[in-house]
């Protein structure tokens, strides 16, 4: 078993850096905070004897070495980056998770045939940067490095000069590192395990998600002055598309989800009728064929909306992957681990993207999850007990060692 | 008669500072761009022999002496403040038209029995600080002076502390002055008196206004792994209320208008759900039983519309005025003006707020307007003719002059 009580220090020593403002964390993706946290994360790799190898997006890889020379690794991680007002385990879990693995290792000084590489996965949340799970989107070939490097955040800063500035890029060429197996553990940020009162998610699928940019142009104009007939409000239509974006999602609910998080208005004065609004629309479901109709739904709707009121619209997918099947013997590992530790355990369609979705398509991938409370997660109020991280990781660390042989 | 070119190259040099990205103006009140600005009006007064005065909330007074030392000054002006995305026009007009009244009276060589002072007040415009027309209104005694000084720009930066920080800040006290008139002169910002083919607006009213801020709680959460049942999506709640503000103004139209110009989601990422949505609504008529009747009916559409869905709301009225009515006197004297000049004109409401509509609390007060291309303001694109534009300085000279006698 791995030592529950290091793994909770170390998750409330790294939820020091970059804290938030209401018990979670702003640790977002290139900040100085995220060096911070990748500082502290590469000394205790350190410390526990691996050498740390660094990709051209960021992405860390602490290695343990096995006792075959010829044997690829086994990976595990997840990712450091947290929503501006995000929680402490997010993410985190998974790459402490992988770190404790390693330590329990040593302690036990068993030694394995496949390396074991912990790894912290750059811009998974996708806020400061779209789309989320950059850098391992990078890795598994579904992104051109140079694209990810001119992403821009709100400011208008690069991706990659952002990466330069807080000394973080490494000089490894992405995805070259072939994998034998890679295995997350996160928390499930959705509410099943904790109803179903189950310890484990064997996390067999992932749903797909579609993120569409939609810009509505109208005409900015006074508030005041402009008579009712002759407005052209961007905002207005905004709020008409928000509505059908509900709509739309409740029609294959449970079997999908969809919000808008992201809206600006400009140039968002008291008295300007908007002219002008950018927002991204989330939709997600475990069906290819249900978001594909929800994203098209919503287009003609959205079309509809703006051509009645006089306004122009366009729409850009800013992110999106397909529904992910994850593979059988990674799956069996982790639902073996769980059967044999005593954990109860469900099988779980995770509603989150994460990292390992597109790993999957690179390596044999599985994820564990632990519940969360009140299935809350992208919220500073983010919670888990100390018992469920460690069954998490106990999983994690069965599923990982069986996978790279003793 | 004025000179026209001259009151045209003036505007045409103003609006070298502070340009904006599609040919007008961001000149908002107190930035540097302000600064260099107010600048640039009082060499220009001194240029033409008046003396500046400045109070303690940074409104600029040129004065021009008259013949009889007892005699209160007539004062006309407006205000050089813009919004983000604003005109050439909007506010500057009626400044340099005060300036181009003391230039004209120069170069004819009249003495006027009254003083005539070229105003230019704060802060008219309320993007950057609410309420709009914040100075004058400190002026009239509708706000104290401590209370202006404590409001915060979106960045928390307070109004009080960024005046003395461009360096305008006077030492007169505030509403000190006495007036024997006030004159402002201000392009009309809607449709009516191009559609009409009218030289010249008599504004006789002013519409009245509130501006409710509308703060909408709900819950952070993931957009992907959050079930659509246990969504507390302010958002949403914001984008209802929207459709209720819309249904509502029309519902008075065209005795009313309504929209919302300001919305701030948080945290405002594109996969949370946002948990708080910050807005305000502008509500205006010329009755004052339309925007209360208004007001609560959108407090009573919101309540129930946070209430089904679960959420919080708090309303905070952070602007408003009555509707008003114009001195006679001053009235008559610029429709007078306009017929004798032989310029095209109509009795006109305003539909904007300004600052003659606190002013006109403490002194005889009456606008002149003139018309503007599309009725288009609050926008870059606002456009006008030099026609245009001397027609109305033309009429503000003949009411001023008049009003201050020969
Ligand atoms: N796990 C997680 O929150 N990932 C961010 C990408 C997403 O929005 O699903
Ligand atoms: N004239 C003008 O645009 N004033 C700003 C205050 C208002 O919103 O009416």
């Amino acid at each position: 078993r791995i030592n529950g009580d290091r793994l909770w220090d170390s998750l409330m020593e790294m939820a020091k850096i970059g804290p938030g403002v209401a018990g979670g964390n702003n640790r977002q993706t290139l900040t100085d905070e995220d060096a911070e946290g990748r500082a502290l994360f590469q000394k205790w790799c350190e410390d526990a004897g691996c050498t740390m190898g660094l990709d051209q997006m960021g992405n860390m890889f602490a290695r343990r070495e096995g006792t075959d020379p010829e044997a690829l690794p086994v990976y595990v991680g997840s990712h450091l980056d947290t929503q501006p007002t995000g929680g402490k385990y997010d993410g985190v879990l998974g790459v402490l998770g992988g770190l404790e693995i390693i330590r329990t290792l040593n302690d036990l000084d068993i030694k394995t045939k496949h390396p074991i590489v912990a790894t912290n996965w750059t811009n998974e949340e996708g806020t400061r940067y779209a789309p989320a799970m950059l850098a391992s989107g990078v890795f598994a070939g579904m992104h051109t490095q140079d694209w990810a490097y001119d992403r821009e955040d709100a400011e208008g800063k690069k991706f990659g000069d952002e990466l330069n500035r807080i000394g973080w890029r490494g000089d490894e060429e992405v995805g070259a590192r072939k994998m034998h197996a890679f295995f997350e553990l996160h928390i499930e940020q959705g509410p099943i395990l904790e109803a179903e009162g189950k310890d484990i998610g064997v996390v067999t699928h992932g749903q797909g998600l579609n993120w569409t940019q939609i810009t509505v142009t109208g005409k900015d104009a006074h508030t005041g002055s402009t008579p009712m007939p002759m407005r052209k409000n961007a905002g207005l239509a905004m709020a008409r598309i928000l509505e059908k974006v509900d709509e739309i999602a409740w029609s294959h609910s449970p079997h999908a989800v969809g919000a808008a998080g992201h809206i600006d208005v400009y140039p968002n004065s008291r008295n300007v009728i908007p002219g002008k609004v950018v927002f991204t629309v989330d939709f997600r479901s475990p069906d290819l064929d249900v978001i594909t109709d929800m994203v098209n739904r919503l287009r003609v709707a959205a079309e509809d909306i703006v051509e009645e009121m006089g306004l122009q619209i366009e729409f850009e997918k800013v992110g999106g992957f397909d529904p992910v099947t994850f593979d059988e013997g990674c799956v069996k590992a982790v639902r073996d681990a769980a059967e044999r530790l005593g954990y109860s355990h469900t099988d779980i369609i995770s509603g989150a993207g994460h990292d390992a979705c597109w790993i999957n398509r690179v390596a044999p991938t599985a994820m564990v999850m632990c519940p969360c409370v009140d299935g809350l997660s992208h919220n500073e109020a983010e919670e888990i007990s100390k018992d469920w991280a460690a069954a998490g990781a106990d999983v994690l660390f069965h599923a990982v060692v069986e996978t790279a042989e003793i």
